[in-house]
């Protein structure tokens, strides 16, 4: 199959491409390199240093005989997606462009303004590419479970049955996202179900709770093909950052008390589910949504489950509650259902020890590179009460 | 108060700003012209025509003694909507500035990409402003009636209370709306909800139904003052056309079957309105919500009610059914509550024959204005299947 993948130098985006190329995919990458320009802005510098997309491709290439095919440029800049499209004539796109991190959408009107825009105007521009050039390419668009919040109801699987005063309507299931980088994500989902019905194109939203791990199947030929791996307050997922702090011997920072309870999956299931979306698409006219995660945890569980780890390979591991820089509830129900997936195939990977293990490890072998000043968090979610950026 | 009017140029904006002024309020308005370039480039020139905002209030002022400040800019230019903010300092703001047409949001990639920026950008301009000038600032943002789309049970105003499996939790009501604009006003709802709760900001979103009529409280003063009134495919709604069509003796035109409801209300009670939500703001961190419409028609029903006041000006009405150019459902249920503005105090103005014979006879005033050739429908809602819009 031919795959498109949108955001292809991301943490997410890179080893889908490597690994829809060595199942047989011809895939061909897009980037605008978003995230390394916010990454030095923001002084978050990823763990290890990633080479550009053309020399991970020839480097990918050289040494599994793979090939992987790049184009540098910007999703919302439409001429330039159009052409991709007429090049290639993708049969599936994975959408991974859009700015995916809560902290960065809340540190100012800017950066509000950039997420706002960037999110929703390079899936507007997706789905023109796709009715323009062929409306049979299904779209797999990332999205998160973050849009659906905490209710206090069970998480469906994208649509719920209401049933009100004697009669009854499917809704898309009601989004309460806690951050405006959640927001962009229920808000292109919507506009993906609205061109959905309006011009019959296939669509699967993958919401996807948070990932972790840094190796895709089997192990990495070389390290400089790993993912871009982000372990501060920004752009790092909670528990890579977890897993760098024990590396660090600096104590795990929960925001709050810690009961956040969130749905986690290993990378490689990002991976798995990718591409079971891809090889099982949906009719046309049908917007499909997937929860893509394995377990939950509270954040104070998969604390402990790292102090665990870090106490088999002699570390002290603290764990220390700090203000929640966020507003959210801090205790709640959570029972988000993700049989999809499952029905369609996936053997996932769970949070054991042994993968806490590994993923210390790798961190450590690294950790000249750490800088806990990247752990504690600099933005607020109030108004214009974020802590300065600095860009030393 | 001090109220600020966004979008004060347009078919609701400026007679809200005369409306406001001579209630004694301190009125504001700022607007980028935006809807006279696009009549211009759409060809669907207004029935009057309709001299600029520093005109209209020097005009006002000279006839009533009311005065109106006016700003013409882009609410989406952050620095000058911040600058109006420090220098008006306002209490109210009634945001119209936005793109108003759902079939301009359907005719192109670059006409939904407008409509999408646009709407957004200049919703979280607004918000960023009020957070960071006076979160008491009350913003009354217009929505429409069309995000709901047609459930098939209840609409309640803003908010639904849903048990399932044993539990329950109120969601804000979920939306399913029928096109690229109605979506930008959910998106935009869902983006003041999500501020509201993060930031106690406090919103009332007007979902508002089709508007008719041309006049405000009282006579006017002099038809210059009327509002931009267009009756054409792209920004006229649907009653304004069908009395324009029976003033130029043309068949009133209905998109299909002719069974879609709508909840319609008068442009008089439009300005109650606003001014009832203006007067009793909701407390910070509260989103509410009033659907706001008077009576709801078919529009067969609203045809048929046409036709009957043009027998009594002696007009011979016909009624034609066409291919209905949207996507929608021609026949369904459709309920929905509206009690929140008449517990404030509405009164509401009903759409009587005498109503149309009046709206009828303003419109054979300026007959010889009156281009038939703007009556039918130009957009499809099919991709790229819209007749092409002519400049002549």
């Amino acid at each position: 199959m031919r795959v498109l993948i949108l955001g292809g130098d991301g943490y997410l985006g890179w080893p889908t491409a490597m690994h829809l190329s060595q199942k047989g995919h011809e895939v061909a990458v897009v980037d605008n390199y978003f995230r390394r320009r916010a990454c030095v802005e923001m002084n978050c510098l990823p763990l290890l240093p990633v080479p550009d997309l053309p020399q991970r491709a020839e480097l990918w290439r050289a040494l599994t005989g793979y090939s992987i095919r790049v184009a540098v440029g910007d999703v919302c800049d439409y001429p330039f997606l159009l052409q991709i499209f007429k090049d290639f004539a993708p049969e599936g796109v994975v959408h991974y462009a859009e700015q995916p991190s809560a902290p960065y959408s809340m540190l100012n009107r800017e950066t509000a303004a950039f997420t706002l825009t960037n999110n929703l105007l390079s899936t507007l521009n997706l789905i023109h590419a796709v009715a323009e050039t062929d409306s049979a390419c299904h779209i797999v668009k990332l999205g998160t479970m973050g849009v659906y919040g905490t209710p206090n109801i069970d998480i469906e699987e994208g649509y719920l049955e209401v049933r009100h005063k004697g009669r009854k309507h499917t809704f898309l299931y009601p989004k309460t996202p806690g951050s405006l980088y959640h927001l962009t994500k229920s808000q292109d989902g919507d506009m993906l179900y609205f061109y959905c019905r309006m011009w019959d194109i296939r669509i699967t939203d993958l919401n996807q709770g948070p990932v972790y791990g840094l190796a895709i199947n089997g192990s990495l030929p070389d390290d400089r093909l790993a993912p871009i791996f982000n372990y501060d307050d920004i752009f790092g997922t909670v528990l890579n950052r977890f897993v760098a702090q024990a590396a660090a011997g600096y104590p795990l920072t929960i925001y709050g008390r810690g009961g956040q309870k969130r749905g986690y999956l290993n990378i490689k299931d990002t991976l798995a589910c990718v591409e079971l979306a891809l090889r099982n698409p949906p009719e046309p006219g049908h917007y499909r949504v997937f929860n893509q995660f394995v377990e939950t945890f509270s954040v104070r569980n998969l604390a402990e489950k790292v102090r665990e780890a870090g106490r088999e390979l002699g570390l002290e591991v603290q764990i220390k509650q700090i203000p929640n820089p966020r507003r959210e509830e801090e205790e709640h129900y959570y029972n988000p259902s993700h049989s999809g997936l499952l029905s369609l195939g996936l053997e996932p990977h769970y949070l054991t020890i042994g993968v806490l293990l590994e993923m210390i490890s790798m961190v450590q072998k690294y950790r000249d590179n750490l800088r806990p000043a990247y752990f504690l968090p600099r933005v607020r979610w109030q108004h214009n009460n974020c802590r300065a950026v600095s860009l030393n």
